[in-house]
């Protein structure tokens, strides 16, 4: 039975995330062992080796393969946006789905130079949460909607690579943050797309009073994302989750993807395992989350744009080190001679 | 006339090279100002725009594309090598050149990855140098034959890859970097492929005696590099020079390829201005061979291989810069808001 035909209840999602699946450890330590005798001096090839044992522990396979990638852009609207936390205008993110559509913004270039599908999913038809600063973002009911999408969106893939689109949605990525992690509002702000001083001092403060009003009653991750979240935002954490489910590993975009899928880990704290964050972001909290998580990042670009684009570029490392690790020889095969003293 | 039909002479090499096209400089002001057009807050992919707007300028056009990479793999053997400076046996240089050929090394998995061609060329079929302790490493004839090997394996392609195999050649590199840039045999000599600390004292040792035979005389860009190169550190630089006249942007490997690449700069500070180099590696010369050079390296995973798998690897991420900026549609085009105040 598919995922997707059960109707997911707040219960259910709270039960899946207690009851995560593991790596498969003999594949991770057959894995390492296949390392060993590949035709390169051992630990030469760095980060490569051990993010292709990585991969090779989730899809509990010695020799792994990663030919159906999939990148997942979900979009919402924010009723915060109302208050200029935003350099653009919340219309954007409406138009901004129109141009994922056309082909014509960044994400589309980076997955079609990466050979990578792309999905673009306008959560909730782009209707936008209530201002958290007031009330909940989402009720219980749009919460648990918006995650659902979020497992739908995950297909029949072996690498998900999630991205976010949605104006006003780093105050939101930064509430959930501090709410995730502690630390004050000041210190997980950022400029975003780039807004001004003024417009910093308004997302300040709109992350400061949603944090007062609901810091006390957001004590589970669903609480926690459904008060302080957005619906682009719940459904790329239930992305993350449904990933974890079927074993299949995930990348990471920036700040605010990171952020949402870290919401996770407020319930579980393994609950990331199974992701790599793809770039460290401009957006000086990104660094601040990847210290919480213990993740290190693939690229260092001083890139913050969202949509993916870090996960679509940071992707063919990810495939590299899946390739060099399952495809080379081994210094038998080759008639390779080993190191001097030990062949 | 192609090139190659005129037989390359040390008097055309030295002209070459202090006779280098430049960028256009109207193209990358073009591209910069495409930049700012595009349907991103300006300045949010990072180095990814910088990346777009320098080849932009070598390739003369505002919208380049890079549909045409090609990576090539140079193979030579060291006469050094015969004093027991690295942890492999000379006899693997052959190996590995016919496990590239049969597509079971690092590189031919990295290259498949990347969509990029992969050609091997052991150059003056790897007959090895003089010992450089005791000689120089290469008479005239056979330096300049193996740079023309170099500008002759540059075919029709839009970016270049180059990498390099041979047993010894870290030793060559640091001895090169060494009378390059100054520093002493310590400071530039690394592990290699895993060298143990008394084959790293030899290793010290014979680039200090090398150094110490031939840095007066190594008063050139070619002298350098025909006293303590190797033919496929010299078809490397010659690859590298030839793509610049080709205005072909390149992308360096990892230490060693930078090492040879960098003697051009012993005769023109700007002859690598056409080059970026992939990755930082893992050998500790390297980092003091880009601050040398003023490089940043796109990627830091801690890979130390060579054989172009640092080049390869990178390579989707110049891809992924050049698609960027050339693919993606304007605000105007795609009809989205800018900036607020600003649109």
């Amino acid at each position: 039975m598919k995922m997707s035909a059960i109707p997911l209840t707040k219960e259910a999602f709270a039960s899946f995330l207690t009851d995560l699946p593991m790596p498969d450890e003999a594949a991770v330590s057959a894995a390492r062992a296949r390392q060993k005798t590949l035709t390169k001096p051992e630990g030469s090839l760095g980060r490569l080796e051990s993010i292709a044992c990585w991969f090779a522990g989730w899809r509990g396979t010695t020799r792994p393969r990663v030919d159906k990638p999939l990148c997942v852009v979900f979009a919402g609207n924010h009723g915060v946006a109302e208050r200029g936390v935003s350099a653009f205008p919340p219309e954007v993110t409406a138009q901004m789905v129109a141009n994922f559509r056309a082909g014509g913004a960044a994400v589309n270039q980076l997955c079609a130079a990466a050979n990578v599908p792309l999905k673009v999913i306008p959560v909730d038809e782009l209707r936008p949460t209530a201002d958290m600063v007031a009330a909940s973002a989402m009720t219980e009911k749009e919460c648990i909607t918006a995650i659902q999408a979020g497992f739908e969106a995950v297909g029949d893939c072996d690498m998900l690579l999630v991205g976010e689109m949605g104006i006003g949605n780093s105050t939101s990525a930064a509430a959930l943050a501090a709410a995730t992690f502690g630390g004050s509002a000041t210190a997980w702000a950022g400029h975003g797309t780039g807004i001004d001083e003024p417009g910093l001092a308004r997302k300040v403060n709109a992350i400061y009073e949603s944090l007062a009003r609901h810091q006390a009653g957001a004590d589970s991750s669903f609480e926690l994302m459904r008060r302080l979240g957005g619906k682009e935002l719940a459904a790329l954490m239930g992305a993350v989750l449904a990933a974890r489910r079927k074993r299949i590993p995930v990348l990471l975009d920036g700040f605010i993807a990171t952020a949402a899928a870290a919401v996770l880990t407020r319930d579980n704290p393994g609950a990331l395992d199974h992701c790599l964050v793809s770039h460290l972001s401009a957006e000086p909290g990104h660094g601040r989350l990847l210290r919480a998580l213990g993740q290190k990042p693939i690229l260092k670009l001083g890139m913050r744009l969202g949509e993916a684009s870090g996960a679509a570029t940071a992707f063919p490392v990810v495939r590299a080190a899946v390739a060099s690790h399952s495809g080379m020889a081994s210094f038998t095969e080759a008639a390779v001679a080993g190191k001097v003293g030990l062949s």
